[in-house]
């Protein structure tokens, strides 16, 4: 019987078994590849029935910290992160945060240029109009975590007349939509198109992957309440370290 | 100047050059690869300025009809379908008959059996439960194109207890959804997941795809009214041929 997870006593059983395997897992002693113990340990751990030691262990197979293997056993998996950036308009910090995750941001570019043909359309300015370029490599980890690994790199262009300040920001310590709600800049609607390709050499060396690994290619338009362009980005998002989920009703 | 064009007169004037290039391709007098007409001899075949030449290509441009090459031109693209399953709950026949495409449909499996493991849990029934499968290569084409390629690959779960008669219907004329909804069943919800991944052997063969395209690769969960699942299914949309869109609004 583990005792320290009995003072917790108000949750349902079966968040104890999980709890006490996401704790192994986030204080590295339970690996990725490790198998983890049998259903029938852990109902004889806790003192509780099969079936709710497996409810436990669904969620976690369902988040993607474990797998299951026929006539195997339970291994532990390195979860890819569920991007919710599909459903809210929400900073990147805001975001990694909400999921108990460490966002750390690298800043490879903050430039003005005056926008090529492709951004003209892009962000319907003017031509010989400038813009802002910002791009970073993203990350988020859990605590004591060293293998960090970027999750996404991002490139975002901006109307330089829509904020022509922005430069002055450090955002490696703030958010990009932090920095425009400060400035009463909100984005109304976003619009995001998700490719499926594969990495090419300059952004597989950025993300530390695989060359021709696959990846979500992300591209988004921010808009404003007069309809106006904010933000085009585009985003690389390794597909072995996210998926994206996405809710619809009627 | 395009006489025939002119008589359409209540449409914007950038539609003409858009509906013009359009019909072009939908007859195959255009082909993948093709060099369209410069802006400067649309803009005299037309009668109208560059600007709005300019405005009639954007569009075909973002939807993926025509690409622009530095110093080279306009070409025609074969564009990826953009899919709106993540955005609105609809048959796949209805959301391409939308698109102007005609879909189309091969049953690969249909089957009832026992539940395994993994699909008590996703499908929340009880072990020794039996369940329906039905496997099916999807189809979308313009009229007259004869290299008709499968747009995706799915294969959906469905309790038997939920719609025992459901093996009765012919899925090839037929799509779910409608079968569903005349049998009084509505999906009130959606849970999709989106993961980019490299097709495999089997469907790369199914999809006519190269074996290790980069693929997106959808898990779903429709629900009804009650919370119970009537669906789950994991769909394989080859990523050369598909790119998804999503809308968010605050």
């Amino acid at each position: 019987m583990v005792k320290d997870m009995e003072s917790k006593s108000n949750m349902p059983l079966y968040y104890k078994v999980q709890n006490y395997i996401l704790d192994l897992i986030k204080n590295n002693k339970l690996k990725e590849g490790d198998l983890i113990p049998t259903e029938m340990e852990l109902s004889n751990m806790f003192n509780m029935s099969r079936p709710t030691v497996r409810q436990g262990l669904n969620t976690l197979v369902s988040e993607g910290y474990l797998k299951r293997l026929k006539g195997k056993g339970t291994f532990v998996t390195k979860p890819k992160i569920l991007q919710e950036s599909t459903r809210f308009i929400e900073s990147y910090n805001r975001e990694m945060h909400k999921k108990g995750l460490i966002p750390e941001t690298k800043v490879l570019e903050i430039s003005i240029k005056i926008c090529p043909d492709f951004l003209v359309d892009k962000l319907g300015v003017a031509e010989g109009d400038k813009f802002i370029k910002l791009k970073r490599l993203r990350y988020a980890y859990i605590e004591n975590k060293e293998d960090k690994k970027p999750i996404l790199l991002t490139t975002v262009y901006i109307p330089y007349k829509k904020f022509p300040n922005l430069i002055m920001y450090d955002f490696e310590e703030r958010s990009l939509y932090e920095v425009f709600e400060e400035n009463n800049i909100y984005i109304k609607k976003a619009l995001r198109e998700i490719e499926a390709r594969l990495s090419n050499k300059e952004s597989s060396k950025l993300l530390k992957i695989n060359e021709g690994s696959p990846i979500h290619f992300i591209s988004s338009f921010g808009y404003l309440d007069d309809g106006s362009i904010i933000e085009y980005s585009e985003s690389i998002y390794p597909g072995e370290r996210n998926k994206f989920i996405v809710e619809i009703t009627r």
